[in-house]
């Protein structure tokens, strides 16, 4: 069970931010996007991720890492380079990836 | 119609990434939402934004600006504000905002 929020550390730290809309050729997504998001959190560096998708619609994925050199260890692994290249085939009609560096960061509502 | 994708420039450019889950009173959060979705994209220096629920899950909606001052301008907004009132008090169970410069981007599957 991943928790529905990062427990992310007091900043600075990295973001990669991950959008994507998918095509309806969708076999093997399911497990291969679970499966994904227990070896990124097994990575050096992986500070835990957040995810949402609208049905029939976008798909956002927000990973936290502690540094670039994390995030690029992440992009390289084996298992994860063969995920990838089935979403680029397969699973996504387009997808937008941006790395950003967290600069602040709050939490509320405050109390609850 | 709000763009699924923000047509962003080429980086640094500013990410305002916000996680949310929400409570069971949600009478007016649609009408809302969708409001505060078109004021956010008028604002100078408002990129756009992208969002995505998991239906009973968790949201996200990432809003793209070009400097954090335009950040504070929105967030200082009087209708912003009141929307974020109403947010505190009745939608959200819990949110996370993460204010993050976004140093580099790419998109794909090429050639689609």
């Amino acid at each position: 069970m991943v928790e529905r929020f990062a427990a992310t550390p007091e900043p600075p730290y990295y973001a990669v931010i991950f959008t994507s809309s998918q095509t309806e050729y969708l076999k093997g997504y399911d497990a291969m996007a679970e499966a994904m998001v227990e070896l990124a959190h097994a990575q050096p560096g992986c500070l835990g991720s957040e995810s949402a998708r609208t049905p029939d619609g976008i798909g956002i994925t927000v990973s936290y890492f502690t540094d670039e050199e994390s995030i690029l260890a992440w992009k390289a692994n084996a298992n994860h380079l063969g995920a990838q290249r089935l979403g680029r085939e397969r699973w996504y009609a387009h997808y937008e990836v941006r790395v950003a560096r967290v600069e602040r960061a709050y939490s509320g509502p405050q109390g609850r």
